[in-house]
């Protein structure tokens, strides 16, 4: 608890229960972390078991009515715009999206997301959508049946998307992506259509995995990820997990012939764990200690990745522990390698897509997820609406529906309204960048000079000691002083798709 | 639940309740794991707080009111020696030390243990007692609460060794260490005085870290451990861990002038690793799916460790593996190491003893902890009533508390009654394996021929796939055929020092 107040009984309790709460969900992190890094193949079983309990404990804590009495009264109590208020405002939101849902229903989704990535993984291997499609109707069914049971009248996809940023809405949403779309779609056209390509020789060479192990964790340090209160590991599909400050887990994988897929990876991560590691220490187990939402988690992982991580200043302080670590890599200069840093290429898969194309991926799953919650489509008709989407906005089609609908495992979790985040979280890093830039100065400069930190620190100040004091979406406001809104970012693509290709 | 007859509502719901106080308990296995391998250090603090909220759920779940009543009809309905009359027993042990100790008083033993650890590691750097006696005089306070809570009436000593090795009893105990230390004290005497000294010359030498993990991986394989369903990683203070038959962690370290310390200490932890293997699959998560008491798990990692390892018949088979790994590991044949892996020297450290002087140290501990809860013994004498026996017992004296009474964890964290499990693994193992001989033959030629699969599958028979449907006394007897006794053990020691030393 932040606040300078004294706590009265019911604030304590408050505390005492959240404080059980946040502990089960740092033990789902261990446990989903261990799963995908150490755990031996034969313990899935129980570890799915173990999942289960701790997931179901948490939603009985949530839907306690003894938490329930403790929040009103302490909603009484609080001044509006207090920390108080805040913490009953978060809290609240947890528990009202948890008690409108029976039991019975939440076991479902669970047992559905479970046979569901069953299916896909066959579906996929097969490149038979049809292997996939019942399980998909399901998970879609129990998906609407729990929005119905949690929205207040409104479309039931807003009710998917306020599970991971609390307060978006298709309402809000649809211009915004409708832009990127619009703006987006025929400036790639028009790179394709140019004919001209971007040298990527310096990137590419032998990069041996202990040589690159060494220089990300480097780079992770540099930008001020604290090793004592955190891990980098090895895993398939990399991730982050925080338990607390003290304890944030980057994980990341590479290959050896090109050096941009672990050092963009680890970025990207080391991104997302600035942000855990930087959440109000003092606010940990309490409902604020945690992140504002998972759209602006990803802006952290963008604005480290793409802002800082394909910046020439950023490459002029690196280059010399580069040279160190991959003496026998192509002699390049920060500038030489800059282009091959910001190449515009369509392609079918999104987790391998450039910094431009990738909204363009994620623009076709919005629409697509969006009409299926409006009953626009039908499951029967999506391979071939999203084949129609990526040749619409991309000038691609996929060859097989491994390569296009089946190629995330996001929808087959029965995770519907996930994939916009990712777009909103580079939509907020552009802002915040151009913001952070205006009160620091050239951050070129700065980056140049090996002063990350200063940068580290704006956002510690702007948004990693908040937690989620205030939603995103005020969050935003607060920190670069307007609404969210994609121009920043689109300027930033436009600025350096022209310094990349020429005008 | 392994029972053919069909289960009825009281007992499926008693598997739902015991699911989930099993998942915690998997829970708290996996985050103590991970703080003693790979948790940053920096998440100390939260660990502890996680711990403490998981170790609370399972105490409520224990004694939820409704975990009563399902259990009572439970065992109205269990014939007796069934398999239900088994769950409810099991279950009703855990339940019985549960309930009868008040939260409060459960959470100040928590607490005290806690700041015991900080008190015994400040107290033990600084070779201080007296740093550490206002702790461990409050532990036991509280520790004698605990017994007063839970006994019946028995010596409070008994309450504690029931929380390890439940049915034990100090009386059923004293003249078995009674026994061990009128025989074995002028035994390992006799062997001092003979002046005679083995050549260990054998089991020195370099070997490299990476050569020793892959021998000790091939080892552990080798004796039947599953990796797929395991995992071997470093850590300070090797233990083993077990969330569930498919997931059972290993800890080891190695130290690069001697084989010995890696390679018995693998075998150890492998020991204890294919019990929690051969744990009955079909009732895990129920009460009997669970080890049956400490002291039976240390016998299964004492009798891989010293009957197996360091047996003629294991050396002659593993010999070429050895010299695979170590190319320049002196040349010996199985006969010239033997005598070097079964040296007698009374040493002023437990975990380095040999062993036979092993067990005299257990002894030590285990007259004290019975003296300090009799009240015969006050805290401030303890470290002169430590040094004195180690004289008396094992003709040597420490130079200081840190050498001395300092040198276990086990009390700062209010462990009593746990020491005596390590002697009793000892005494059991000894047991089982002559039974394993008498129904086997030989075990000397199959271990040679590369057939521990033979002694492991004895064991799980006997032993593993029981879980804890039978109290350790009670198994024991069913496996061999007579009540637990010291004979074996001693023949066995008595049989080894000749062969090493000579008559």
């Amino acid at each position: 608890m932040t606040s300078g107040e004294p706590a009265g009984a019911d604030e304590t309790r408050l505390y005492e229960i959240w404080g059980e709460i946040a502990d089960l969900e740092a033990a789902t992190e261990l446990l989903e972390w261990d799963q995908e890094t150490f755990m031996p193949a034969a313990g899935q079983e129980g570890r799915g078991k173990l999942l289960g309990t701790v997931a179901a404990l948490i939603h009985r804590r949530l839907t306690s009515p003894e938490l329930a009495d403790v929040l009103a009264r302490c909603a009484e109590r609080a001044r509006p715009g207090s920390l108080l208020a805040a913490q009953v405002a978060r809290a609240r939101h947890a528990v009202g999206r948890a008690v409108r849902v029976p039991e019975s229903l939440s076991r479902a989704i669970a047992e559905a997301a479970s046979a569901g990535v069953v299916a896909w993984k066959r579906a996929r291997e097969a490149a038979d959508f049809e292997l996939f499609a019942p399980a998909l109707r399901r998970l879609l069914d129990l998906r609407r049946q729990q929005a119905a049971a949690i929205g207040d009248g409104g479309p039931p996809y807003d009710a998917m998307l306020d599970g991971y940023e609390p307060g978006a809405t298709e309402a809000q949403l649809t211009p915004l992506f409708d832009q990127l779309r619009r703006t987006l779609t025929p400036r790639v056209r028009a790179v394709v259509e140019s004919g001209k390509t971007i040298d990527e020789s310096p990137a590419c060479g032998h990069f041996p995995a202990a040589a690159q192990e060494a220089f990300v964790r480097r780079v992770a340090a540099g930008i001020g990820f604290r090793f004592e209160a955190g891990r980098l590991d090895p895993a398939t599909h990399p991730f982050c997990v925080g338990l607390n400050p003290g304890d944030v887990r980057l994980t990341w994988r590479l290959v050896e012939d090109d050096f941009r897929p672990a050092l963009f990876g680890v970025l990207h991560e080391a991104g997302h764990g600035l942000y855990e590691q930087g959440l109000p220490a003092a606010s940990s187990r309490t409902p604020i200690g945690a992140i504002a939402s998972l759209g602006l988690h990803e802006s952290q992982s963008r604005l480290w990745e793409n802002h800082v991580g394909r910046s020439l200043g950023f490459w002029r302080w690196v280059l010399p522990t580069f040279r160190d670590h991959f003496p026998a890599a192509p002699r390049f200069t920060a500038a030489e390698l800059w282009p091959a840093l910001h190449t515009v290429k369509p392609s079918l898969i999104r987790v391998d897509a450039d910094e431009t194309t990738y909204n363009l991926h994620v623009v076709v799953r919005f629409e697509l997820e969006r009409a299926l919650f409006a009953g626009e489509l039908e499951v029967g008709d999506l391979p071939a609406a999203w084949d129609d989407l990526y040749q619409e906005l991309l000038g691609i089609r996929p060859e097989n529906v491994a390569d296009g609908v089946l190629q995330d495992i996001h929808w087959s979790q029965g995770m519907f309204g996930y994939f916009p985040t990712y777009t909103l979280g580079t939509v907020i890093a552009a802002q915040l960048i151009a913001a952070a830039e205006r009160q620091l100065g050239h951050l070129e400069e700065l980056l140049a000079a090996g002063e990350a930190s200063q940068l580290l620190g704006w956002l510690r100040r702007h948004v990693h000691r908040h937690g989620s004091r205030f939603e995103a979406a005020e969050l935003v406001v607060r920190a670069t002083g307007k609404p969210l809104a994609a121009d920043d970012l689109l300027r930033y693509l436009d600025e350096t798709i022209e310094r990349a290709y020429g005008a």
